[in-house]
Parts: C-alpha cells; structure tokens; sequence
C-alpha cells in the first residue's frame, strides 16, 4: 500500500495511476493500439502497460526502460497450457523486454484436485521469472468457491508468486470487492492484490483498493483516473 | 469427403461420428469430464477427442491408440503467444501423443497487416508437426470481414496447414453455413474445413457439412448424433 493512505483514504492522481495496469488483451487487438496505449502510459505513469505476449517486444521498444513496465500474460485466458509452455512463455516474454508477468492458474487441475501440480505449475514460472520479472497468478475466482479461493491463495504464494489476481475479464465475471477483501483477509500483505476485470470508474477503483487491493487491471484506466477530479 | 455422398445427402451415423471432434475446451474442465469425454469418442468412433493441453497425456492414455485421435489446441482462444511459445505448445503436444493440433491464428498481428508473421506463426507449427500431427487453423472468423476470411484462407493454405477452422467458440459467434461456403469456394478442396463453435443439433451439423465442412467440433456430439436418427 505506497500509494494510499488507507487510514485517511487520501489518493493522488499520481498514486492512483502507479497502481493501474494499463491493459489490452483483445483477441484482434492491433500493434496501432498498443502503440497508443504505450503513449498513454507513459504520459500519466501507470504501473505497466499489460499487453498480448506477441506485442511485448513492441511495447518495450516503446517505452524504452521509462518508468511503466511491461506486464504480458502466460496461458491466457484459459491457464490450461503445459507447464512447459507456460514457462517457454516466460521465458520469451522476458527475452522480449517484460518485467511482470500475469499467468492464468490451471483452474482445470485445480478444480479436478490436483493441487501439487498446480502449485508446480507456478513455481516452474516463479523460477523461471526469478530476479526477472513478478509474477502474478490469476485464479479466475467467478469460478471458484471461497474455500477454493482461499487454498488458491495459499498455493499462489507458496510457490513463491509476488500477487493474486482475481480474473481474467473474460470469464462471466470480474473483481469484486467481497473476492478482494477474502483474498486480503487470507494473504494478508504477504502478496499483492490484482483486482481486474470489469473495473471502469474511479470509484470501483477506489473500492477494489479500500478492499485491499495493491493493483488494479484496467482497460478503462483514463476514465479511471480522470474520475479522481470528480470526486 | 469421405463420410457423406453429397450428391444423394445419405450420412450415416459412423459417417457423422467419423467428422465430429469430440471436443471439451471450457476453462475450469476437469480430468474426470475428460475421462468421460474419452469413452464416448471410443463408443462412439468419434474423429479425435479435443481437449485442453494438461489433458493430452490423460486423453492418450486412455485411448491407448484407438480409433479416436487425440486433438488438442495451442494458443487459445486467444492466439496472441509468441511463435516460439506455439512451436513449444506443439512439441509437448505430440510428445504428449496428440495427433492433431487446432491453433488459433494470430488474429491481432492479422488485423495489424502482418501477413508474414502470421504466416510464419503458422508455417513454423506446421514445420514442427510435420509427419506427427494434423495442424488445422482456427481463423475466428467473427472477427474477420469476408475479404479477410478469404486472405486468411489462402495464409494457412500458404503455409502448409491441413484444415482451416471457423471458430474458438470462445469470441461472440461460431461457425456460420455463410462462413463454410466461403471457405469452401476460397480453398476448394486443398484443405479440409472444420465448422465449429455453437453447432448443437443434427440439423445445424448437417447444414454445415452440406456447405463444405469436412469437420465438425462439437461439445454436443452425442445429441448430433442422436438427432440423425430421428432426421
């Protein structure tokens, strides 16, 4: 929590804008809109900009070491790729010039009890991104009951993830301030908290982050920020 | 078209079954619905079972070289890894004893006008598959114009690939009898065409096949099948 004073709920454009991830991860998105999401970016400082892994190396030519990070994600949005794939992933993805990475959980391993090779799954990419790139897991929480969500948690960050996040965006539902406030209430500030998916004005923004969220996905990220002088 | 004389419209319920891609692809899919999924392609002598890469090796298995092929998907829905992640995705894919792989098209660098790389993406699958797996090349055709359909026809043409494919069923539309037809009169019979995504009843497989599908994917292959019998 940099950026926020919780306790007098305090929060500067600035501040806000180093929490958002400035995202696009459309199927047929163009290299034309990456290019303007760079720009953007770049001009009101956001954490990252998050974008497809064939646009990476694109993005970090753009932003050329400037503040905003590249963010990719691995096996998205399905998470049912081989480990090694998710880890060849990664491997591109930091040859490429991103420094986070967002891997989608194998909810299907998850879901048929395979816990140990789901934890083996993010720890091969946690090694692989060590000193590299974070690491951030999405467990795709509208599908998963609380008590799963907590052991998503809990298998997230022993394998040595630096954040949870909550959704894709394109399962039927994204962040909410209950998934958020059970994943603080869980990890506690051992990990960070990526809420994403669905997130358009300020203040659903602001209430993923009263919730305990550290980081917000958002496409919507002007919109986001321009809400803050209206508030 | 070896299963279906169009010329007097007979199919016959081992003909259909021989053009259905038994197919469960859905995020949060588990190893016991794959198993299920495994024994009906058997029972019912269905082209290949389609199933998420975590399941190749469960899939093959259990088929133990039966009838059914193992089928699998790289890069999905999304198509956006980059082409050294796909090849990756292939190379577990075969050893894990697919022999048949769907990758979706890079639908992003498409709609970006790089028509080389795209091809390339392809080309290097094809290469890596080559003597070991099917490659069929899913265009999503939703988020093509007409004249893109056609270009993205004569790419996977191009580049050495078995099928062409409507549809991920994961965009917001899936295989239309529009989209088969021209398909059909762009490849003619260079390649084989699978219609997939929404197809839910005899009729509406029946209609594809007559427009030009070779393949049908399907997740309600039991009730296609059911249905000739009451046709």
């Amino acid at each position: 929590m940099d950026n926020i004073d919780r306790s007098n709920r305090e929060l500067t454009v600035s501040g806000l804008a180093q929490m958002i991830d400035h995202t696009r991860l459309g199927v047929d998105t163009t290299v034309q809109e990456i290019r303007v999401l760079c720009e953007e970016a770049a001009e009101y400082e956001f954490a990252s900009v998050c974008v497809p892994p064939c646009y990476v190396r694109e993005a970090a030519l753009i932003l050329n070491g400037a503040p905003p990070s590249v963010c990719t994600v691995l096996s998205f949005p399905h998470g049912d790729s081989c480990t090694g794939a998710k880890v060849k992933e990664a491997c591109l993805a930091i040859e490429n010039g991103a420094t986070e990475v967002d891997m989608v959980m194998a909810v299907g391993l998850f879901k048929s009890g395979f816990y140990d090779a789901v934890k083996t799954d993010i720890e091969q990419v946690v090694q692989t991104c060590e000193h590299a790139a974070l690491v951030k897991v999405i467990l795709e929480c509208i599908l998963l009951t609380d008590e799963q969500k907590r052991m998503a948690c809990h298998l997230a960050r022993d394998a040595g993830a630096d954040y949870v996040k909550t959704s894709t965006g394109y399962a039927n539902g994204g962040a909410t301030e209950q998934d958020i406030a059970l994943m603080h209430s869980t990890i506690g500030e051992d990990l960070g908290i990526k809420a994403s998916g669905g997130i358009r004005t300020f203040e659903e923004a602001l209430a993923m982050i009263r919730a305990g969220a550290t980081r917000i996905g958002a496409s919507a990220s002007l919109a986001i920020i321009q809400g803050i002088e209206n508030a």
